[in-house]
């Protein structure tokens, strides 16, 4: 890091001598971005929900993306022209530790949905497995969580509104375009969400490790399933918790039985689906 | 993270004034440190096989730990006395961006292994699991493996030596303490670990999306295992694959059948270890 932080310096040194005048030095712009990524920014670019208004590349990689956008212009997409900008400008947008792979969009957010859209949604599938997150707000990790939802085939994710992260950016980056195919709906009220997924006859399951089931068990069978997870540390509020028809712990049977909260959703989903 | 940048200078503008001469401003030494964060340094503190060289401690994260030490000292653990340093020099230390919550250590490192030393060290057990990672470089998602293995009881890790990342720093951060509990053996030929494990009997079991068998088919009923898995995005070295005795998959039903390396690799260990 520091000596990055050197090498740019000695760079804009030497440009700096170059310059004749304060008023000639290229001002480098803040951009309006909202995704990017290769991942994150090819999976909003074929997403036919998303309005996408900018789309940055450096020339590099324009060249790069161009046969993409190509193709799925060909196939009737309509998108705006990419805008080229330099690294310099990314770098200045997004800060310099941020791994952008020179591309970047500004996109409209996705359109907003709660926990009745979800089941709506899911009406005619026989099968359907949704995840209610308690308290759970890095980006990073909730940016995993609906990588590994997406992966599974969940229907979708409800947040409570008031401590959501932002789906774009690094969370966004981090779900590997994941955002894009799971919907995730937000609540006021975790509790009243929960009665709302049961009363539409799921079975909702809270993960914690005082369940006296497992996981395995208590998703046994069940055909329309909601799994509520709480933080890392703190867990489930007990409102939250005690509004699900069942508790259930992760079996593990380590010196330290505690593991990241993206983990912990991981087996879940897998056993939820595989059962 | 700007907004903190600008106290600290406005604080150190202000010390700035206060201090008549040049030679006078307090120095900031580095330190020298491998481990820090709660978890990572208490997990260290009462590991008997970990040799303690200097704790690092701020004064008011002294007070917090000094209980945590009486307590080990009276059990008989003898360990070097506290060194208070500022917060100051375990940033320029660690770097501004990392969370050391104030205490670090500097230890040696733990004794090296190789697989056979794993493979003895089970010998007397009915059930013993292990895991093999080809390539998997990232210290966080290492951390994060090593966090995992050990909650679900896994007997140990072994990674290739050139590649590997150190058990230290952020990596012993992210596995929260793990690393004290896990043995990490390394070995130079990945292929021939394999043929070594299963030469004690054990049923290798590499993970690959192409595996005819799903993951909880190929360790039904194994009692002696070994998770061979490589990197997201180039898998497994065929090599490495060949070498094992199966090769199993993930089963992902979703619309992005992928998830990060340290989601899988939690999943298999819960499907390794609740056969």
């Amino acid at each position: 890091m520091s000596s990055t932080r050197i090498t740019n310096f000695m760079e804009n040194a030497k440009k700096f001598k170059k310059w004749p005048k304060k008023d000639k030095q290229p001002k480098v712009k803040k951009l309006k971005i909202n995704l990017f990524g290769y991942h994150a920014v090819e999976a909003a670019w074929i997403n036919p929900k998303r309005i996408i208004k900018t789309l940055y590349v450096t020339e590099k990689s324009a060249e790069n993306f161009q046969s993409f956008i190509e193709k799925h212009a060909s196939l009737g997409l309509k998108r705006p022209a990419p805008t080229i900008v330099s690294r310099r400008e990314l770098d200045k947008t997004l800060g310099q530790d941020t791994v952008h792979q020179n591309i970047a969009i500004n996109a409209e957010e996705l359109p907003e949905r709660n926990a009745m859209d979800l089941i709506i949604s899911e009406k005619k599938n026989e099968r359907s497995t949704f995840v209610i997150l308690d308290q759970v707000t890095d980006p990073h990790n909730v940016g995993a969580i609906i990588r590994s939802a997406a992966a599974f085939g969940l229907a979708g994710m409800v947040l409570q509104n008031r401590f959501a992260p932002d789906i774009s950016g690094v969370l966004a980056k981090v779900a590997c375009g994941a955002v894009e195919h799971l919907p995730v709906a937000t609540e006021v009220n975790l509790s009243r969400a929960i009665e709302t997924f049961k009363e539409h006859g799921y079975r909702c399951v809270a993960l914690d490790e005082r369940g006296e089931e497992t996981i395995a068990q208590a998703v046994k069978d069940s055909k329309k399933t909601v799994l509520v997870m709480g933080a890392e540390g703190p867990g489930l509020r007990p409102s939250v918790r005690d509004a699900c028809s069942q508790i259930a712990r992760l079996e593990m049977h380590g010196a330290l039985p505690s593991i990241n909260v993206s983990n912990a959703a991981a087996i879940s989903f897998y056993a939820a689906t595989s059962t």
